[in-house]
């Protein structure tokens, strides 16, 4: 067996869901939404699954939905992008993200990241022969730490990965720290694969500003987005990368041998999504902030100091606000078995979580009111 | 950008595709099936889709979907598989076969492959660090070179993989070759990954059969299924993959990096389709024997020694019976142009186009009778 990928374990979003089931637990752990399902693109999926066409799509993506991408980043963004050769539609983000990471790196190469992250993100760069190079943004507020990632470059740097709207932690890049991360990724020749998926989830009135539109940036920048999230269907597994041509040829040759094409049903329908009123889009950001508060007020109350959250699905919280003295991993475990309710322990999105922080746990706030509440009221009882 | 990925050229099947669009041509390139999609399983997928649920599926499969496989590889080769630790569903055959090559090798671990063979094959290898080690079957009747794939075998070689039935040579491996390719597995103890795509695509009575079920074979080899192949739905991208657990767990591991997880709706509704009566499935062989037949002797007809074929969607023939005296690329682009009928290039199928024989192009019959019939009548007025 490959020895990179035999070292991870299960997912911690996998284990943590199946212990929920387990507990019959309110599940705040695995980042997905409830009750937001739009009913006119499940409409038009169940249209096209039944109509047809049944047989393979353009490699690159129908081209409805590469039009209706294209159309998308340039109301929200003003990219001005084409869609036969800058937009590529893939079997979700983690799939855009693998074509990203297997496309660009050359065994050697230096990947910059900055933690905590997801989890997919450095198995890939590994088992692709590429070197992570890791700063760390911490709690409460998330700042950038400037001299860090400057010493992070190197001549031996391929890329940057950029989350932002950032999971676990909630921060989203604003415009200034997106400069200076420009400026190293111009400054080395390097590139950045931005990973945007949470882009309509911001909150308090912040925008989302990809760093693709930064001056010098629209050639270097990969940009990742989700229907999953933007239409909050996390099974649907439809992503979507836009590039330059030239970064995009080898991003789409990887595509073309790890999945090749993209169910065309779920394609067609994400494709009338993205052409609905853009005001469907712009309720998202408001309506999240409403169950964030909700969410973050519950625990608040118990004691729990939550960190900044500007964006994301994601809450976190320090454990020790609780009275809690073990670890984040024993937290959540604790959580799910003796109250019913489960979270991610934070160091599960560090490449050491041994030497990560480990008093933190990330909440999933993205559900029905009545889980929120419930779930804050089943703590109530515990602690 | 990447050394390896950026040294292949867009897959045939696409470039070919375009070109049969550009001159409204016959597409008898790209293997993908006319007229075949079960109603009773798209209704099924238009169903999940509109109901639900949308969310995260388990990365392993919805058990429903993994109890189908179990049940339907117990029925058909009597193995007994666990549902829960040996069966996992994939974003389609692609993405299965990166699963397990990715998961299977370690850089410079050998790989024996048997050409003519599919295209995704050596890139996905060559990415993963390993080196192929290709042995030749030649038409007309693709017999096995047991001498050569003896030698290809050493102390080096991490698995075999082994395309039955075959694309694009329509070879079935018989039980005989099938022992002595489970001798060489076995002899030096290596794995083989089974590409089995075109499973319920034989023909003239003879049956498959999976290497998985000669002695010895259960826990070294990956078997992969496709409900595109085996619904006629290619653009649905649903595979699966069975192994023992020792083997599923590093093929897991790279399956949860690459994509996650494949659409709940689709899912739902393969899960339907293999719970169907068998003999839906024991018809499609000679359903599509029939169409294998209608084009064999229309383009025998015309001069075209048309090789033995057994199983999958593809008739390999000599284009030198109609005088022509170009390269096999230059006859398919030819016919596209002047005759309005597309074929693929056989030697696409090999790791060195220039070194593979150049006389030969494969058409895919999986298509209407119509469109078979057209097609003839096309290449008629021309030749
Ligand atoms: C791919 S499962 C995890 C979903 C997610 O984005 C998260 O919980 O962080
Ligand atoms: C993945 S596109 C090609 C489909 C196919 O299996 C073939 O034509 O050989």
């Amino acid at each position: 067996a490959n020895s990179v990928l035999s070292s991870y374990g299960t997912t911690i979003f996998t284990v943590m869901s199946q212990l929920a089931q387990q507990h019959d637990a309110v599940n705040l752990g695995q980042g997905f939404p409830e009750g937001l399902e739009p009913p006119k693109v499940l409409r038009a999926a169940a249209e096209a699954a039944e109509a047809g066409p049944h047989q393979y799509p353009p490699m690159m993506g129908i081209p409805a939905l590469r039009q209706a991408v294209a159309a998308h980043d340039r109301r929200f963004y003003g990219l001005d992008l084409d869609p036969d050769a800058e937009v590529m539609v893939t079997s979700g983000a983690t799939e855009a993200l693998a074509d990203c990471l297997f496309g660009l790196i050359e065994p050697g190469d230096e990947v910059v990241l900055i933690e905590p992250l997801y989890d997919s993100y450095v198995p890939i760069i590994r088992r692709a022969g590429g070197i992570p190079r890791t700063v760390r943004i911490a709690p409460p507020d998330w700042t950038l730490p400037r001299d860090d990632l400057a010493a992070a470059f190197s001549d031996k740097t391929k890329l940057i990965v950029l989350n932002s709207p950032m999971n676990p932690s909630g921060k989203v890049f604003d415009s200034d720290e997106l400069a200076f991360i420009a400026d190293l990724v111009e400054r080395y020749d390097t590139y950045a694969v931005c990973d945007e998926v949470y882009e309509h989830l911001v909150f308090d009135g912040r925008t989302h500003i990809p760093l693709m539109t930064l001056p010098g940036m629209r050639e270097r920048c990969a940009r990742i987005g989700s229907a999953g999230k933007t239409f909050s269907v996390t099974s649907w597994k439809v992503g979507y990368i836009v590039a330059a041509p030239a970064l995009m040829a080898p991003i789409a040759k990887t595509h073309q041998f790890l999945t090749f094409t993209t169910p065309t049903c779920l394609q067609t329908a994400v494709a009338a999504g993205l052409g609905q009123d853009p005001a469907v889009l712009e309720q998202l950001g408001p309506d999240m902030a409403a169950r964030r508060d909700r969410l973050a007020d519950g625990l608040r109350g118990l004691g729990f100091p939550v960190m900044d959250c500007a964006g994301t699905y994601f809450l976190t919280t320090d454990i020790r606000g609780v009275g809690f003295e073990g670890t984040d991993e024993e937290f959540c475990r604790h959580i799910t078995a003796e109250a019913g309710v489960t979270a991610v322990p934070f160091s599960a999105f560090y490449r050491d979580p041994a030497a990560a922080p480990r008093h933190y746990a990330r909440f999933c706030f993205a559900k029905l009111d009545s889980a929120l509440d419930e779930a804050v009221a089943r703590l109530a009882r515990h602690f």
